[in-house]
């Protein structure tokens, strides 16, 4: 039986999930930047001053405590990312950063930067830190609506590694 | 000052994040149901089985362990959703189920349903379940494309609690 | 050998550590509420702007994003004081709130409220939540000082359970 | 808007926690040592045999169970400690101890050590530690009286990183 | 395709791993006993103190701070159960007990009992505590031997519940 | 008074617990193999299939979802090691796999190894991971029987650290 004619990187050839065994690769400097967008319907996000000139500042306003939450929550969720996702690897971070801003009327976006010195990249950091911060977003604004909804969760952009520098 | 004309639940006349007070309410059965999109540009689509007729059935070929795997990612995340989203209450939860199915052609389908009966919803349970799962598939797959990307995480439906069934 | 004459609640007659058995207690509304305070040395507090007539509100000027962090930390920590105390019990919390001022030249006071309807209270959970984010205040303050301490962490009151209405 | 004249290393210019970005620092030897002490009020102290003669050895009497649980929970929550303060980062700790002993009538003395070889110091673990120690102490001790008092907690030698030796 | 004929509660009819759904089950006492031994090899029993008439007590010699270090461990595991087993469901307890004695020449017995007041029994909280206080004697006595060996961990009795009062 | 003439390496001459100090060791590749053994009684045995000639492949029939989510609980397990063993060291972890097959009628064996490139070895982290997958195991066939039992748990091989390639 051929389960796994991809080699998918975390498939066995019997088909069975799998880590990728790090064990011969070399430490080195990565950094991985993903981006996510919460889009509100109109009136929530006029509650919030999500729309027109105000739009610029990120800790004005109610929506100053949401984005400072939310970039909190990002911050530590990257942090856990191997605990949540099955089979990332546990690494050590240099450094975790999270980004809101409003982009358009009712639009926030999201960029969450992570760093390592480590043997595989941290892309799933990036991505978990991005994912939980906008979860952080809806909880803290879902009594105004619940139509909020998360949208292009993404890599952005990646350095280190075999690939080296690459955006997808 | 007054930081928080709009009443946004989770933060104070003073602008302050703060958990909801759950003490005065009633402990009732309560359901929710998140979904997300995870979509595949078409190279990596066709490597996985994404395409064409056999798109029904999630465990058979090279999809199979990436479905089964984030499904139990989701689940796992759902339990631990207080732990990550900073205001979220933590609660009992009665049951969590997670799917995953081919929609079209490289794009598959998460649905989350978390059910509890407690003073306070699940609907950030079926969210971050929804969420991991996603994050899951795109761990697993990410060695064929970097593009993959997640799309359109929302609540379908929450039932219980004051609000009723309500659909967003 | 009587280990035990005091009979403390978490240790056995044979001088082992237990959990106190809730099994035949009824869940009833509790509260506590504890307080810690972190002194500064007067360079530290003068850079802070913890000194002189600006000492009131706590989201202003540099010290604003440390007690918003420390808030944020103070309740995510509440949730985890099962994980982190060996005999506590893991209990639902019905709500948690930090609050962080300014009450003296160089000395803030940290006070965290739990409440609970359980069958146990909710003092450590208060006692924890005031602690870590005294700890989150150093943690961001270390730069400036490493004499910082922490200081006088005590129950403030709880009510509820067996004993009612109490102070220290 | 000038927020952080202070250069406070956890906040950026614009007010914004942030992780300090270790990617360019050496990993060297690192140690830090902290202490708390625990406060008893008279009667307390008595029944736990924190008085007189006695007071030397540490797992003899009623509080030889208190200080073995509270020594394990300080060292767990050793590695616990970037879960739960925000902003510091995950490290590989080499060597975590905590030592209880009654240093006058009523009066416990905690104190906890750290090694690492890493980017960055290990300060906040050492403060954890010692912290949760006490809060084990405290928990354990509770049905004896709750006016016992956490007082004190504080660095006293760190070494290794770009300060060296230094006491506060 | 008929992948479930046998109806593994834990399983649906397709084959995907899922929770049971405890929604309409009623809150009633349980309880749970699990017991493992662990074996040593002949020198490593001997050092320990493992063999002849010093047997009975288990906080004397060099066995006493492994037996009260394991006790711990296993308190604070039964209270993680739920996020190291995938489809276990979260849930208060009511209280956690580990015993550890030696029952013959090399061999540990340790014993866990669980309750809670809950919608699903409590035995996997048993088994998991039981576990890992065994892999914590390991861990501390692996310095002597690597042969130690776990053997034997089953559920000695269970309480309460639609079966009632069972034993295997 | 004399407490530990073993020179246990996880207890101190004073009969406390600490963990070994790694400051001075070298990082090194290291690998440990751990195994354990489920063994359910014949009926459970013939429900799930496991027995007779169907025995060899993992993923088929109703015994392929409960070795499948046991596999993911036992690297996931493998990752919380340090989190749950009190004086195991956090480590970064280069590869975890876990594998199930059935070696005889009822009877099922599980193998986890794991690798690291570290100051100490991954010997807990093998046994814990195959100990969590176990307990996966029962968790998922428990409504069959209650008789099943885990046996067997020991470790397999060791490489790397001080003391080179060895089998117990």
């Amino acid at each position: 039986m051929e389960n796994n004619p991809t080699r998918l990187s975390h498939v066995d050839p019997d088909g069975r999930a799998r880590m990728v065994d790090l064990t011969d690769k070399p430490a080195t400097a990565r950094t991985a930047r993903a981006r996510a967008e919460v889009w509100f319907p109109p009136d929530a996000a006029r509650t919030l001053g999500l729309l027109g000139p105000e739009c610029a500042a990120d800790l004005v306003g109610p929506k100053g405590p949401v984005f400072q939450t939310a970039r909190l929550a990002g911050i530590m969720a990257a942090k856990r990312t191997s605990d949540l996702i099955p089979l990332c690897h546990p690494l050590p971070l240099d450094a975790v950063a999270v980004d809101l801003r409003v982009v358009g009327d009712g639009l926030v976006e999201i960029t969450a930067t992570c760093k390592t010195t480590h043997k595989t990249g941290v892309e799933m950091e990036a991505l978990t830190a991005a994912s939980v911060a906008a979860l952080t977003v809806y909880d803290m604004c879902k009594a105004l609506s619940h139509a909020i909804e998360i949208r292009h969760l993404c890599l952005v952009e990646k350095t280190g590694g075999k690939s080296g520098h690459a955006r997808p």
